[in-house]
């Protein structure tokens, strides 16, 4: 997705990089452990473009279709985020997410329908709504410019670590600024829209464009993530862009600008997105699957996903073990329009890279060599299929005790 | 599948149980253990009609290639197996298939074409075939009716556990038997066919008819189990039908006496899944999932299999806990064509049955009740959807810490 003479800086502040953007984060009570908030909110000076894209799961949580309604006039000024309850599968849940975006929208003076709710954690427990409800000033007034770091810890579940990222671009002589948070860490395989983002740009840009931008980018990142195989009830990524760049509003799909805004977008939500695969539930290494020389983009995306997604794979990994039958196996069972008789496997990290399966057959490798590669904390694995130009390039993690542990024996 | 007329009895000897069946199994070396059988061979007196499915991966194992092209005249006369090496990804690989049936026929005075030969183990390392020469004679002298534990013992992998099961059914006055061995632990996610079973019959019978019951009773059985997504490369289900029983030949798929045999297959087969299903890599407890109520078919095994699927499912059940949104979540990820507000989930063992989700949400459970069913070995995931009259059964098992420890950290 990228270009060559793309161009970008790091800066810090995640969601608050961008001109406008204040945020908070605050304990409620949602979760038991006092130390831990539970209740983030973001928050624009002025009223912004806003595009999302939803979980595919049929089942919904009841903030996605609040914000779904929120949404339908592309604004947004301020973004409301619970964790420890998914408000899932509850009676109340479309009247509680109702009830925080009223009693946040009246705190902070606008409307209730430019508000974007967003709950994670257990499914299927009643959502104490009267926590929220009576936090919500503190909310309000913990919000400034320095309050990136509380919303992102906010937003965390069984999270280890908070998950930020922010740049800026120079668009049209003006420095734009794009900035995220995320959370994920379990029931993470996203399908058209991931985990909880919230991504926060002072770009000026015309709604339609930055829905357009978003489905795009989240199709080769965060629809490019899997923890465990399980696609989420609540997954959302939001973007507010807040046009304070003061750049000329990018009006089409075309022009040089969109493709600047764009590959800054990608930059941002892949580096989310790995964040999350990294940080999947009891991961000890981040893999990456490329894919290369498949005859249609679809083949490769879904070649780069088996593999990832593999439980043996991903077992082989955690044991640092070069089963290359395993990664074949996961190619082979993938659909797609492809045969494996071409089909090259590399293994690699910053130790090194060898090539384990020439031909789709077994060749001879440096044990010792790929042992001492697999040592790693980022393994990357390469799919050559010799069959054409197509690519993709999917994240992922491995299987370990501790992902069992966590899910077999959790508390909230 | 099963009428509510329909009578059999269990009966012992597994693949050796129908008249005119031999088996045995060896230890030819490729498995390091002197105790465990890695060579198998099952016998018939005379030719048999014969049908298989296959596995649906793409990258499939040289005994595959070999077997289909043996079977295409629909007759088999022996099957010869070994564990300990897949012969698959192997440059010689199919002359090494041929080689093991070569050497095997010339032993037993019949055609290089009436052999089956399958394969399971390890991917991609080359396969020493002549330890399995050498074996041969000694494989066929130990040839008998009491054979079935050695043949049985051979062809396991990482599994527990022998699987055999046989029964005898009376056809137009004849006594009948079908019995059958299979294996299979890890890898399971079966596509069209799945892990290696052998079944054998002395039913008369066509052989476009028997491949036709084959594949319409796989459908229900092997197609229906799952324990870690991954489907294997080497998948296969043969069944070899004797004649012996000396029943009027079945050629009418609308025959009583064609219902009276699919069924028989139907609960042998079925038995051999639930077994592979109960030992599945590091399992702790078999799963059932029956889901009712579907508006099709294709919906109900789609929403089964996708909860037996589920990693967060199987980490909740080793955790004996009754997270039900987890279930939501994996019946709300299905593919087909449902909505879920009217489902009811409930969950069941031996100690009792309670209902955890009611009209897509959550209800008030006795939690001490669940947690006390829970404990069993045994657990049954009631999934109703109430909007048609069509239904599936699934099984998988739990994902446990030993599942991790099996695929990191093994040794052939």
């Amino acid at each position: 997705m990228l270009t060559k003479e793309f161009n970008y800086k790091v800066v810090p502040n995640g969601v608050c990089a961008a001109e406008g953007f204040l945020a908070s984060g605050v304990h409620c009570g949602l979760r038991k452990n006092k130390n831990k908030p539970d209740l983030a909110l973001i928050y624009s000076e002025n009223l912004c473009q806003a595009a999302a894209v939803y979980t595919q799961n049929k089942v919904k949580g009841a903030p996605i279709y609040v914000t779904q309604k929120h949404l339908k006039n592309h604004q947004a000024q301020a973004i409301i985020v619970n964790s420890g309850n998914a408000n899932t599968c509850n009676a109340n849940g479309e009247k509680d997410a109702k009830t925080m975006c009223q009693t946040i929208a009246a705190q902070l003076d606008i409307e209730e329908s430019d508000v974007v709710v967003a709950s994670t954690g257990i499914i299927g427990q009643p959502l104490p709504i009267d926590l929220i409800s009576e936090a919500a000033s503190e909310l309000k007034n913990q919000l400034s410019r320095e309050g990136n770091d509380q919303a992102a810890a906010a937003i965390l579940t069984t999270d280890t670590c908070q998950k930020e990222y922010a740049l800026s671009i120079e668009i049209a002589g003006k420095t734009v600024r794009i900035g995220g948070i995320s959370k994920g860490s379990g029931m993470i395989h996203p399908n058209m829209a991931t985990m909880l983002c919230f991504v926060t740009t002072d770009v000026a840009i015309e709604a339609a464009l930055l829905q357009e931008a978003l489905r795009a980018v989240t199709d080769e990142t965060f629809n490019m993530v899997s923890v465990d195989g399980d696609t989420s009830t609540n997954d959302m990524v939001t973007v507010l862009a807040s046009g304070l760049a003061e750049n000329p509003l990018i009006t089409d799909s075309q022009s040089a600008e969109y493709q600047l805004f764009i590959q800054g977008l990608y930059v941002v939500l892949r580096e989310l997105s790995r964040k999350i695969a990294q940080d999947g539930e009891g991961a000890s290494k981040l893999l990456e699957c490329q894919v290369t020389g498949a005859k249609d983009k679809a083949t490769a995306r879904l070649i780069a996903k088996s593999v990832i997604t593999s439980s043996l794979v991903k077992s082989a990994m955690f044991g640092q073990d070069p089963n290359w039958g395993r990664i074949l196996c996961a190619i082979g069972y993938s659909e797609g329009d492809f045969s494996i008789e071409n089909v090259q496997v590399d293994l690699a990290s910053v130790k090194g890279r060898a090539t384990v399966c020439l031909n789709g057959s077994h060749i001879a490798f440096d044990v010792a060599q790929l042992e001492e590669i697999l040592t790693e904390d980022e393994i990357f694995i390469y799919v050559d299929l010799g069959q054409g130009q197509a690519k993709a390039t999917a994240w992922g993690c491995d299987l370990t005790y501790d992902y069992v542990k966590i899910n077999a024996d959790y508390h909230t």
